[in-house]
C-alpha cells in the first residue's frame, strides 16, 4: 500500500495498453496509415526515422496480428511495398488512443 | 512517398517518444509516483499487474536513468522498498504526456 495514493487510483490505465500497438514505431505506423491511407514503405521509413530492416520487422509484427495489410507491387519498374490499415488496425489504434487520453488526463489531473 | 499523406504530416510525434519512459510498465510507474508521491513496491506491483521480478527490472531501468529514487527501509520488522520520482522523472513524464497528447490530437484530427 502507498502512503499517499488512494484506492480510487487503483485502476491504472497503463495496464490496458497493448504492447503490439503501444511500441512507439508501431504506434507511428498505425497513426500514419489510419483512416484508409495507403502509404509506401519508403515514406514510413523516413517519417519514422527507422532503418529499412527495423521497419520491416515492425510491419511483420503488425501484419501477424492482422492490424495492417501489406501489398507488394511495382511503380514503373521499381518494386514498391504499400501499407494500409485493416479494420482491426483502426480499432486497435482507437483503443490505444482512448487509453493514452486517459493517461494524459490522469497525469494532468483532468477528469476523463 | 505516400499517395494521400501531405508534407505537413511529416513531423511524426511518435519519433519524440523515449522508450525508457514510453514502455507501458515504466510509464505506469512514473504516472503513479508523479507529484512527489512516495509509493511502496507492493502497491506498484499490484496496481500495474506485474511480477516482483518484472517490476524490479523496470525500477532498475528508471533508477539508472535518474528518473526515480529507490529507498529501502523497514515497516516494523518487514523490509520495504519505497519509490519516489526525481525532478528528472517528473520532467520526463511531462514530456511524454505532451507527446501523447500530440499523438491523440493527430489521430483524432484535433489541432494541438
Amino acid at each position: 500500500m502507498s502512503e499517499a495514493v488512494g484506492a480510487d487510483d487503483r485502476n491504472e490505465p497503463t495496464t490496458s495498453l497493448d504492447d503490439v500497438v503501444h511500441q512507439k514505431s508501431r504506434l507511428g505506423i498505425l497513426a500514419i496509415v489510419h483512416e484508409g491511407r495507403r502509404v509506401e514503405f519508403g515514406y514510413l521509413r523516413d517519417a519514422l526515422e527507422l532503418t529499412a530492416g527495423n521497419l520491416s520487422q515492425h510491419l511483420s509484427v503488425l501484419e501477424k496480428y492482422g492490424l495492417i495489410h501489406i501489398e507488394k507491387g511495382y511503380d514503373g519498374r521499381r518494386g514498391r511495398t504499400w501499407v494500409t490499415s485493416t479494420r482491426a488496425g483502426t480499432k486497435a489504434l482507437r483503443r490505444e488512443v482512448d487509453t493514452l487520453r486517459a493517461i494524459v488526463n490522469r497525469v494532468t489531473g483532468e477528469s476523463a
